[in-house]
C-alpha cells in the first residue's frame, strides 16, 4: 500500500481528497494536515464522509508527513502550497500541488496572478504539469506534480486537439466559463450566502481569469498549432457542483465538422475520462456537468457554426467536475501514473444523476 | 379606458400580460383568448394570479377581439400570430406581437428562421419593431407592434452604444446567452423536467440562435456603426427567470473603459427601465439577473479587458428578466407609448430580491 | 402623503420595506437608519432596488426620526428593537416593530425565547400584534404595533378558523415548517453559504421554535376554542423566499371536510389577503410559496383526513412570502389600517411566477 | 461472477440500477430490458453512464431473462412487476422487485394502494421484504424479494429502535415527508417541469401516502412495540434527489433523550449503512439528504421534545437517497445478502458532497 497524507483537509478540495483516497484500493490514508482544524474528525467537517474514518486532522510538520506519506497531496492555498513545497520537497517520495503556485510555468505571468506565492525557480521547473492525458509519460515517477484549475483542465482538455493535434493557429480564442459554487471555496462572502448566490449568474470574472492564462502559458509551449488572442470571462451560475467551458475559436485554417469530430475522436482515443460526445446524442444536450457529476470524466463537444456571417467559428465545450476531474481525481490520476497504477484505479465511480 | 385583450392566456408569457395588465392603471381587461385553454379561469392555469379576475378564457374569433378590445396583445407561436394579425390588423387600433412573426424584416432571414410563419410582405413591413428605448416616436400612434425577443432585447440594448451611439465598426461578436428555464415556455419536453434540468448547464443551442439574426437585421439598419460577424451561442442554466447575455466585442477603432462607460451612459439618459451599471457597485457583481427580476428594468455594463493578449476586447453585459422587459414588460412599455401614456405606467413594480 | 422612516435597512426585510413603502402612493420615505451601513445607498445594499431613490442610510438618533417620520418601521434586532421602542414610543405618531421583541405578551414566555430583549411591561402592554385579519379594529390609530414571526402569521392565519371561528378543541397541533434561506436574514454563518445550503433539507429547529409560542401565546387569548399540545419542527429547504407551514391536528370534536372548507371561506369572506384554496385548484397543488411569491398573500388549505387509522386528523397548510406577508408586506397592511388607508394600498403587486 | 439483469432500464431507477451493477465487484451485467426504450445504449438514455457498456436495451422475454441471469431486478412498474414476477419466480434464482406490488402483505392494504397491481397470495406470501438491517437472515439464499419504498425505508427505519428495539407503544406518530423531484420518476407531467418545480413546496399527498400503508403493515407485524395512528403528509421540494422523513411520535411510555440515543445506537450496531447521528455534530445540521448523496446510507436521528406543552413528543428524522438506500442501493445489498456477500460490496462509494 501507498501512504498517503493530505494537507488542508478543510476545505472542500481536501474533503474531496478524502472522499476518494479514503476509497482508493492501492492507498492508504495516512496523514490528515491542517491547522485550523487540527484535533476534528473529517466527517465533522466534511458531513458526508464515513464517520469511522480513524484519522483526526492534525497540525503540518514536515517531520511527520515526510515519516508516514510516500505522497502528499496539498489542497492548500497557493502560498501555504509554496512554502510547503520548499519543505517536503525530496523528504516525500512525491509531492502534489492543488494550488496555483506551480501551475505557471512563465515567471513574469507567474508573478502577474498569483504574487503571494512566491516561489524557487529551480523547486518551479522540477514540477510536472499533471494533465494525464497531455503529458505522456512525464508523470512516471515524477516526484513534484502541479494539478491544474479546474477551468484550465477544461480549456486545455478542449483545445488540444486543435493545437496539439491538428496543428491549427488559432486566431482569437474567446472562453466563457459557466461554473457552479463549489468553485469558490468554503470561505464566509455575503456574496457566497445562499440568498444571494441562488438564481444568480453572477460575472464574478468578466475580464481577466488567471486559468486562462494557465492555459496559454501550457499549450503556446506545445510544439504544434499557435494561440493568438486568448481571453476569459467567468460566471458563476446557480448549481454547486461542476463546469462548462466554451472556447469560441476563430482560425484561418480551413477545417470542417466531420474532420474536427474525427480528430477529436482520435486525439483521445485510449483515454478513459475524456468523452468525445455529440451534442445531440442523448435525451438532453451534451456536454452538461450534470452527467459527469461526482466522477472523473471530462466531456467534451466540438462543433463549426455553419450559420452565414460566422467566419468559420469553430464551438469547443468541455464539461467536467470542478472538484473531481477539476482536482482531486485528476490529482489522484495523475498519482497513479507517477506509481505506474492503472490510470483508473481508486477512479472507476460513475456520474450521479439526475442529481 | 383603455381596452386591452390578450390571445394565448395560457402561457408564461400569457401570464405575464395578465399579471401585468391587470394591474395596469389605463388598462382594462376585457378579452382572454385561447383555444386550448378556453374555458379556465386565469389563477387555473397561473396559480400566483389574482383568484377574482372575473374573466374566463374564450375561444378566439376576430369580430369579438375587434369589437371588445382598443389594444390586443398576442402571446401566440409565430405562425398563429401571422394569421391573425391579418384577421386583426386595421379592425384594433394596435396589434402588439410578442412572436417572431414580425421581428425579422429582411424576408430572406426571416424564411431561415421563421419557416413556419407566413406572412404578407406589406404587413411584415408595416410592424414597428418594438425596443422603446430605440425607436424614438415611431411608437407613438403605431398601428402594429412587434416586441423582440428576449435575447434580442438584451443583446440590442448592449450593443447600440457602441453602433448607434459611438459609430464604431464591430469587427467581430462573439454573443454568449445565459438564461433560466422559463424561457422555454410551457411545453412537455423530457429535457426540461425538473429532474434534468436542475444543476444543468444545457447547451441547447451551442450555434445558431435566431435572436442574433434578429439582432444583426435590426442594428444593420442603423445609421450608424457596423457589425461584420455575429455569432451567438445559448445556455438553460439552473433557476427560472431572468437571463444575462454577453457580447464579446472586437473592433479596431480605439476607445477605452472610461469612455465607454460615458457613452453607454450618455446614451441611456432618461431612459428609466436601462440602468448603466459598474461592475463592482453592490454587494454582489452586476449585471445579474436576479437584480432584475420580476421588472422592467434591463442592467448594462460594459467593460475594457486591458489584459495583455486581449486583444482589445469590450466585454457588454446585459442582464433582463426574460418574461418582463424581454416580453410583457416590453410589450406594456411600447402601448405606454403608443397611447401616448408615460413609459412607466403599470410598470413601477421593483424587482423581487432576494428569490 | 404620511412621512415613513426604516430602520435597520441593510438586511433583507429592511430592503424589502423599501421596496414597499418607495412604491406606495400614500407614503413618502423620509428617513433611512442603519448604524452598520450608515452612508451607503440603498442599491448598493439592495442590488435590485431603484438606483435613484434620492435617501442614503443615516446613523439613527431619536431626534431624526421624530422630527421626519409619522411612522417608523424597526427592521432590528430583538433587543435593539425594545431599546428603539423606549425612545420612539410616543415621539412618533406609530411605531411599528418587525422583530419578536412585542410579539410575545406573556412574561415568562417573553423571556423563555427573547432573554436579550429586555422590555418595559407597561410599553409590551401597548403593542398590538398586527394581525390585520384577526385584530379587528384594534389597529385603527394604534400608536405601537408588533409585526407577527413569519411563520407564526402562517400559522395563526391557519389555525384561526378552527379555534377563533368554529371554537374546537384541539387536543395537539404538531406544526412543520419549511422555508426558504432568506428566513435566515444576511448574516454570515458557514452552514448558510451556497453550497452548503443549496440541495439542503436542514432540520435546523427540531424541538422548540419560538414562532410557535408566539401562536399559542396569541390563539389561547382568543375567545373561543383551545389549544392544547402545541409543538413545532422547522426545516430549510432549497429555495430563497417563501414558506409552507403545515399543521396536523388531532381534535375530538367532529367536523368533516365539506364543512371545514365552508368554515375556513366564512371566516376569511372580505380579507383580501388570505386566499382560501382548494388542494387540487390548479395546475399545481396549492398552497405553494412559488405561487404568493412576492406578494402579500396567504394562501390556506384545510383538508380532513379520511384514511383509515388517521384518527380523524386536520391537515392545515399555509404558504406565504416570509418577507411580503410574514414581515415587510404585513406592516405596511397594519400601517394603512392604522392611517385609515385601504388595507391593499400600495401591496397591488400580483405573485411573481414561475420564478 | 454472478449475471444480473435489469428490466425497466429507462427510469431513473433503472439507470441508478445500470450504474451500480456495471460496478459491482462480482457482478456481471448480461442483460437490460426495456420495450418503449429497446435498441437504445444506456448511456443515451442517461446521459452520465460510461459510454462503453457494451450492452443495449432489448425487449423483454422471461426465456432470455430465465436464460441469462442468477438475478433479475424489476424496476417496473407495480402492474408490470406482478406479471413479470409469476412468469419469472422459479426460473430466475433471484427475483427481486423494486415497485410496490408485493410490499404490503395484507390483502385489503394491498388492494387499497395497488389497485392495478393484481397479484396472487401464494406468490406475494413469498416475497421477503427486503431491508436488510430489519429481517436478519430471511434474506440468505430468498428466490423472491421486494424492495421497499424510498420513504417507507426511511421510516422504518427511522421507527424500529422504538418499537422493535424498544418495545414502546407508539400511540399517534405523524410523519411529515420531504423528497426531491427524482421521487416523480421520469414522466412527463406539466406541474413536473423545471419552471413549476424549482422554488416549490409542493404538497403533492397531503392526507394519504401509500408508504405510510407499507410500514404499518411491516411494523406492526413485529413482535415487539405497537402503532396506534400513523398518518402521512409527502412534499415535494427545490432539489433532485434525496429524502427526508419526520416522524412525530407520541407516547405514553417514558424515555428520555439519552435513553433513546442510546438505544438507537445499540439497534444498529453493525449496520454499516445506517449512521446514528447527532443533531448538531458537523457543521450542518443533520440529518440532511445532502450528506448522503450517491450513497447507501441512512442517516437517522432521534430527539426527545422537552418543551413545556411539547406531551413528550419524541422527533425521529431519517434522510436518505431515494434512489440508492431507498432504491437501487437496498436493491443491491438485498442482493448481497441474498448470495451471502459482504454487504457493502459493490456500494463503497462515498457521498458526494457539495453537490
Amino acid at each position: 500500500m501507498i501512504r498517503a497524507g493530505i494537507i488542508g483537509a478543510s476545505g472542500f478540495t481536501g474533503g474531496e481528497l478524502i472522499r476518494l483516497v479514503s476509497r482508493h484500493p492501492e492507498l492508504e490514508l495516512t496523514f490528515l494536515g491542517g491547522n485550523s482544524s487540527a484535533g476534528k474528525r473529517p466527517a465533522q467537517l466534511h458531513p458526508g464522509l464515513r464517520t469511522d474514518l480513524g484519522l483526526a486532522i492534525e497540525p503540518v510538520t514536515a517531520d511527520a508527513v515526510a515519516e508516514r506519506c510516500d505522497v502528499v497531496f496539498l489542497a492548500t492555498p497557493a502560498p501555504v502550497s509554496a512554502e510547503l513545497a520548499v519543505l517536503l520537497a525530496d523528504r516525500v517520495p512525491c509531492v502534489i500541488d492543488l494550488s496555483g503556485a506551480f501551475r505557471i510555468r512563465t515567471p513574469e505571468l507567474h508573478e502577474r496572478w498569483y504574487p503571494k506565492a512566491e516561489r524557487r525557480a529551480e523547486l518551479a521547473d522540477r514540477f510536472v504539469y499533471g494533465v494525464p492525458e497531455l503529458v505522456g509519460d512525464q508523470l512516471v515517477g515524477a516526484p513534484l506534480i502541479s494539478v491544474p484549475g479546474c477551468y484550465a483542465t477544461a480549456i486545455t482538455l478542449g483545445l488540444a486537439p486543435l493545437t496539439l493535434g491538428l496543428g491549427l493557429d488559432l486566431r482569437t480564442v474567446v472562453v466563457d466559463g459557466k461554473s457552479g459554487s463549489s468553485g469558490g471555496g468554503l470561505h464566509l462572502r455575503t456574496a457566497d450566502l445562499h440568498p444571494l448566490r441562488h438564481g444568480a449568474i453572477a460575472p464574478y470574472a468578466p475580464t481577466g481569469h488567471r486559468h486562462a492564462a494557465e492555459v496559454g502559458d501550457f499549450l503556446k509551449r506545445g510544439r504544434r498549432g499557435t494561440i493568438g488572442s486568448l481571453t476569459m470571462s467567468a460566471y458563476g451560475v446557480s448549481h454547486v457542483r461542476g463546469l462548462l467551458a466554451s472556447a469560441y475559436v476563430f482560425t484561418d485554417d480551413a477545417v470542417d465538422g466531420r474532420e474536427l469530430q474525427r480528430a477529436y475522436l482520435r486525439f483521445y482515443k485510449g483515454h478513459h475520462f475524456v468523452r468525445v460526445r455529440r451534442h445531440t446524442e442523448t435525451l438532453i444536450p451534451v456536454p452538461d456537468p450534470q452527467a459527469v457529476l461526482g466522477s472523473n470524466f471530462c466531456d467534451v463537444t466540438v462543433l463549426r457554426d455553419d450559420e452565414r456571417d460566422a467566419g468559420g467559428r469553430i464551438v469547443v465545450l468541455a464539461a467536467l467536475d470542478n472538484l473531481v476531474k477539476g482536482a482531486a481525481g485528476q490529482a489522484v490520476q495523475a498519482m497513479n501514473k507517477r506509481f505506474a497504477l492503472p490510470e483508473e484505479t481508486g477512479l472507476t465511480m460513475q456520474p450521479v444523476m439526475p442529481a
